[in-house]
């Protein structure tokens, strides 16, 4: 059954090889002033950098510049980035990266003219934007988080050492969005399989939940189906512009809200990814990967009836005088392969954990789930399990 | 492949039983003078008309009526409400009912204010908006058309006796959409089932195009199945709140521009349609099925690895030891058994047509296609295979 459910998405996304030719009649809707928002050299390497400087400058637009925006955006780089948009009376903040560089500029929108301190006001106390917020526009090089066409915005206060998430709501979605998938050709391979699993997990974490027969459902198995099809081949061939384009785009819809309508969803495996994240700064993709085919087999009696079909619908397991049991784990099995066809590591050894870590991680991490209601000790078991 | 593409969909969704709650709230966005434009008595039979008049009121509006507008809109009635909107300076069209009630109330926004005849500059001559555009909001009672979530609208000018169809660009997309799946609980069983055709073929339309990889075909696939599924139940029983609710969001979904993205499209079934319809003014989606099968039939070979796609995918056919002609017709025979299932006539001769009619059809239809090539000599060999 379909719960009722708002959808609202105002991000106008411009896709493919010749994607940039409407960054210029994009800027004409925006005043002159423009924050230019990356993180380190690698637009420079491959060009883009020049390309939108040119564009800029063609548009007579001027040019505040802030890079160096660390994977997991800093707070204190938030901060820089407000003071510059207040000084220089910006107009729009174009960010030119990937999730992280798009988290940012977010949050450098709705803090620039908050009343009070917006870190406690927005990412701790989840209040409501009551200010003024400075447009968003981004041109993605990396896939994986949806940022360019969603309100998540994940930042790191370093000062108090805490990594938080928030959910905006449409006001702050980016105005607009430019993915060619050819900028994502230099994504190093460990970075992109990195990024193809959290768009896996990000539509698990949707499609495990509910008993009913609903629409969306079916939509994220598409949506599984083809990143998984792509992926194996982009992995084959990183210039194959079929695949990549294919990846691109299901990493936008897997959480553009449009694959999530309705559903109550789970998100444990993301919760015990950020805490292991913050002990051993592994890439987020690769301990979802870890931690999930642990998670699946933990809780799968609790929502047999949805690994059975995510086994027969995502996976093509034949069915045949197997046990529901037996098929729900073959479902996980195929998830398995398919990690390790993408030469994902698969124990937390190999990202770096320690077993001493493990108890930390479980007593940091949020109780709660989908099927499953997992407490810290069923973290704990689910982590040694992947240790 | 994805080819390039720009996708933009301001339209805000409401889904679900309570989403009349919305309403008020959103209604505050506009200025106190409505337009309420309304089809036939069904909107009264179910309270609905009440309980709109009630919060309209209640949030301070002026009310201006327009009703009885016809299942295919006339023109007359655009130019009517034109003139009501200018006469009572109207700051919303709120549009209460089906895809045709929509279409006029676009058809109104539009030409309201427009410089010179609205007629021939944005139907026949396809000219840019380039006047103020009112605003619309909708609440659905009938699905099938997506026009809630889109910038179609067909009009019938009788004065010279044409019906043509205009997509008009997101400016021109209703605001916002209240869509509650009990209020389709009345829709008679005949007009049920055309609208579940409708969408099964405007799916079918934008899927068979194209042979290369591409995520939108997966997304058709989930909502063609999400659909199949849910309207088998609903022609059992009109009140499974669970089959209502997820064909009306798969009718949205199918037509909302999601899932025709990178898709080159083949509509020739459409086509084919609307010169029958004007000859015998059958229901769209019964016409629509009854041409499907045979045309299906006469150009599966010039695209036959996705109509063996379609019947893996879509129908679950088994494919073993079988050619690829036998797997590919077993997949339109089951969207045929489909179409019986649901009590769709299956010949045009049920639709009230003659012999003599299927040339002046033919002849009259737009030559094109996807995978084939349709000439008037073809349509017509289709036209007979239907009869």
């Amino acid at each position: 059954m379909l719960h009722d459910f708002t959808y609202y998405n105002p991000t106008k996304i411009y896709f493919g090889k010749d994607s940039m030719q409407n960054l210029s009649a994009e800027l004409a809707n925006y005043g002159k002033n423009i924050l230019l928002l990356y993180g380190k050299n690698s637009i420079k390497k491959i060009g883009l950098y020049d390309e939108v400087v040119k564009t800029l400058n063609a548009c007579g637009k001027n040019i505040t510049e802030l890079s160096g925006i660390k994977p997991n955006p800093a707070y204190s780089q938030v901060l820089e980035g407000a003071r510059l948009v207040r000084e220089n009376k910006i107009d729009l903040i174009l960010a030119v990266g990937g999730g992280s560089v798009i988290d940012c500029a977010k949050a450098i929108s709705v803090s620039a003219y908050a009343k009070g301190d917006p870190w406690q006001r927005y990412w701790i106390d989840f209040e409501e934007v009551d200010n003024e917020i400075v447009p968003v526009g981004t041109i993605l090089t990396m896939t994986g988080t949806a940022s360019e066409m969603n309100g998540g915005s994940v930042i790191t206060n370093e000062e108090v050492t805490i990594k938080t998430g928030r959910v905006y709501g449409p006001e702050v979605y980016p105005k607009f969005a430019i993915l060619n998938p050819e900028f994502t050709y230099t994504v190093p391979q460990k970075q992109m399989v990195s990024g193809v699993f959290d768009v896996m997990s990000h539509l698990m974490e949707q499609y495990f939940s509910g008993d009913d027969d609903n629409t969306t459902d079916y939509v994220i198995e598409a949506v599984m189906k083809s990143i998984i099809n792509s992926s194996r081949k982009a992995a084959k061939n990183p210039e194959d512009y079929e695949a990549r384009s294919n990846i691109m785009w299901c990493a936008t819809l897997g959480l553009n809200t449009i694959t999530g309508l309705s559903k109550t969803q789970d998100w444990e495996v993301h919760n015990i990814e950020h805490q292991l994240g913050a002990y051993t700064d592994c890439p987020h993709g690769l301990g979802l990967a870890v931690i999930s085919m642990p998670y699946y087999r933990y809780i799968y009696k609790d929502g047999i009836d949805k690994f059975v079909r995510f086994a027969e619908n995502v996976w093509n397991v034949n069915t045949d005088g197997k046990t529901k049991d037996e098929i729900a784990l073959e479902g996980i099995a195929s998830l398995e392969n398919f990690a390790k066809e993408l030469g994902i590591p698969l124990t937390l050894r190999e990202l770096g954990a320690t077993e001493d870590m493990l108890p930390k991680i479980a007593e940091t991490s949020y109780e709660g789930g989908g099927y499953k209601y997992m407490t810290h000790e069923d973290i704990l078991n689910v982590l040694k399990e992947c240790f």
